[in-house]
C-alpha cells in the first residue's frame, strides 16, 4: 500500500513527503508542477519508497489513469490533498485558476477515491474559509462562512464536497484548516514577498496595507506534527473532522515581521506602509483562531507565531542567498 | 433594462417569472431545459416583456453569448439564479450532475456578471448547506457547515463563490436559503413522489425511511413573497446577505403528509414505512429552522407547514389529473 500525496511538490507537501518517507511509508507524489517544483524532491528520487507522477489531478482522465496504475500493484491506502492555487490576488483576477487547481482537483480526486475504494482523506483547507468574522475567536463551529477571496471560496467549496463524500462513502475525512504557514522551501507568503521586493528596491520595503494586519503564523514543522498527531489519534476525532491548526497565541502584525526581517538583513532599509487596513482584496485584517479542539487532545506547537516568523526569516534568508549564487 | 432569470423554466423559477412579469418587469428566462419545462411558460410567450433563451449557463461560451446579446440593447439590471439539479439521490450517484448544473452554473454566471457589470445577484441556496445539525435551531450563523449530500455541497460551494464575488465586485448578493418548497408546477419532492408511486401500486404507498423525518414546508407563493420583500427592503439587509426562508413552525412529519395525501385521494391505500430514520443518503431526519432575521424585518408567511402541504396536495392532485387525461 502507498500514500497518495497530491501537491507534494509544493511548500507544505514536500515537507510532508520527507517526514512520511522518514517514517518508512511508501509515498506517491502527484503534482502538475504549475507551482510545485521538482527540484525540492530531488533527495527522494533514489528512495525505493518514493514515486513521482506529473499528473494534473483536476483532469478527470489523468486522475483516473493514476489511480488505475496503482490499483493493481500497490493501491493507495489514503490520500492527502495539498494541491491548490496559493496565490490569492491572482485568483481574484482570474477565478478560473482557483476553480481548476483548488476546487476541481478536490472534485476529481473524490470521484476517483470512490471509484477505486480509497476511503481515507486528509484535506488541506484554510482559515480563509471563515472570511472576515471580525474580532471573534474563531472555532470550527463558527459561522457564517462567507469567504472574501476566491481562494477561500474554493477551499470552502472543497470542504463541502469532502463533507458530502464523508457521508456517502469515506471512512474518514480530516479537514485541516491551515493558518498562515511559514518555513522553507518558501514559494509564496509575506516573508518571501519582502525578500523579493528588496531585490528590486534594496533600501526600501513597501508593505501592502497599513501593516497593522494581525495574523497567527505556524511553522511548517508544527503544522505537519499536528496533522500526523491527528492521523495517529484518528479514533478520538469525528469521522468528518474539520479542525483548526495554528499556534496558541494571537499572532503578530505585518509591521513586526517587516522590522524583524530588516534587522536580519542588517542593512539600512526604510519601511513604507500603505493606508488600507488590508493588503489586498481578500486579505483579512485581524484573525483570532481557536485551536482548543486540537490542543485539548494533547497536541502543542513547539513555536509560537513570533518564534515561527524569526525561524522562517532565517531559513528564507539562507534559501534566497543560495538561490542568488 | 431586464431581469435575467436563470432556471426560469423550473418549479420555483416559473412562478417567479409570472410574478415579476405581473409587476411590469422585463424578464429574460435562461434555462437549459434539462429539468425545466418550456410548456409551463407558454402563457408568457405573447408578452412583450418576456424573452426565453435555451442556454446552458454552466457553459462558459453560451453564458457569455447571452450576456453579449443583451449588453447593447437592454442590459441586465440584476440576475436571479434558480438553476440547479434538484434530484438529490441522482446527484449522490453521479456527482457530475450537481457539479455542472448547480455549481458551474453559478461560477460561469458570476464571471459574466463581472465582465458585463451586472452587480445585483439573488441566489437560490438551500437549507441543505447546513447538513445535519441535530436538534439545534438553525440560524444563518450556525455552524459547522457540513452538508451531507452533493446537492447541499454544491449549494454551499456556490454560496462561497457568491460571497467572494460580493467582496470583490457585486453591489449586493442575497443568498436565499430555501426550505422544502411545495406547490405547482411540481417537478419533484415528496408529494409528487407519492403520487407517482401510487400510479405504479394504486393501493399501497411505500414511504422511504420510517416516516418520522420532520421538516418545514413553505408554499411557493410565500417563498416568492419573501424574496420580493427582501428586494423591496434591500437597504435593511447586509450587502452579502445569507437568509433563511421558511415557515415559522417546526414542520410536519413525512407520515403526516402520507396520511393527508391518502385522505385527499379518498381510496383504500395502505401506507408502508421503512426502518431507517432518513429516506436516502443526504436526507436530514429533523430540521429546525430559524427565520427570525427575516420575520424581524416584517415578513410573515401566509401559510404554515401544514397548510402549505394541504394546499400543495390539492394542487398537485389536480396537476396529475390533468396530465393523465
Amino acid at each position: 500500500m502507498s500514500i497518495l500525496l497530491v501537491g507534494g511538490a509544493g511548500f507544505i507537501g514536500s515537507n510532508l513527503a520527507t517526514i512520511l518517507l522518514g517514517k518508512g511509508e511508501r509515498v506517491v507524489v502527484a503534482d502538475n508542477l504549475s507551482r510545485g517544483n521538482l527540484e525540492i524532491l530531488t533527495n527522494h528520487f533514489s528512495s525505493d519508497l518514493f514515486d513521482f507522477r506529473n499528473v494534473d489531478i483536476s483532469d478527470c482522465d489523468q486522475c483516473a489513469k493514476l489511480f488505475d496504475e496503482y490499483a493493481s500493484s500497490e493501491p493507495f491506502s489514503e490520500a492527502w490533498h495539498l494541491a491548490a492555487n496559493s496565490d490569492i490576488p491572482t485568483g481574484t483576477l482570474n477565478p478560473d485558476i482557483d476553480f481548476k487547481d483548488t476546487f476541481c482537483s478536490t472534485f476529481q480526486l473524490l470521484k476517483c477515491m470512490r471509484d477505486y475504494g480509497v476511503l481515507k482523506l486528509n484535506f488541506a483547507s484554510s482559515s480563509a474559509i471563515y472570511g472576515d468574522l471580525g474580532d471573534s475567536k474563531i472555532s470550527e463551529n463558527s459561522g457564517p462562512l462567507l469567504p472574501i477571496s476566491n481562494y477561500g471560496a474554493m477551499k470552502l467549496a472543497s470542504e463541502a464536497i469532502c463533507s458530502a463524500a464523508g457521508e456517502s462513502f469515506l471512512e474518514f475525512v480530516n479537514i485541516f484548516r491551515f493558518p498562515n504557514v511559514v518555513g522553507v522551501p518558501a514559494t509564496h507568503g509575506v516573508i518571501l514577498d519582502f525578500f523579493e521586493k528588496l531585490k528590486r528596491t534594496p533600501n526600501q520595503l513597501q508593505v501592502l496595507g497599513n501593516g497593522f494586519q494581525q495574523k497567527a503564523y505556524l511553522h511548517v514543522t508544527d503544522l505537519i506534527s499536528a496533522m500526523l498527531f491527528v492521523r495517529e489519534n484518528q479514533d478520538n476525532f469525528a469521522r468528518i473532522n474539520p479542525l483548526n491548526i495554528g499556534p496558541i497565541d494571537e499572532g503578530v502584525q505585518v509591521r513586526w515581521i517587516a522590522e524583524r526581517l530588516v534587522e536580519r538583513i542588517g542593512r539600512d532599509i526604510s519601511i513604507e506602509y500603505g493606508t488600507e487596513n488590508r493588503g489586498w482584496v481578500g486579505d483579512v485584517p485581524r484573525f483570532y483562531y481557536s485551536v482548543d479542539k486540537l490542543t485539548k487532545l494533547g497536541w502543542k506547537p513547539s513555536l509560537n507565531s513570533e518564534q515561527a516568523i524569526i525561524k522562517a526569516i532565517d531559513e528564507i534568508a539562507i534559501q534566497e542567498e543560495i538561490l542568488s549564487r
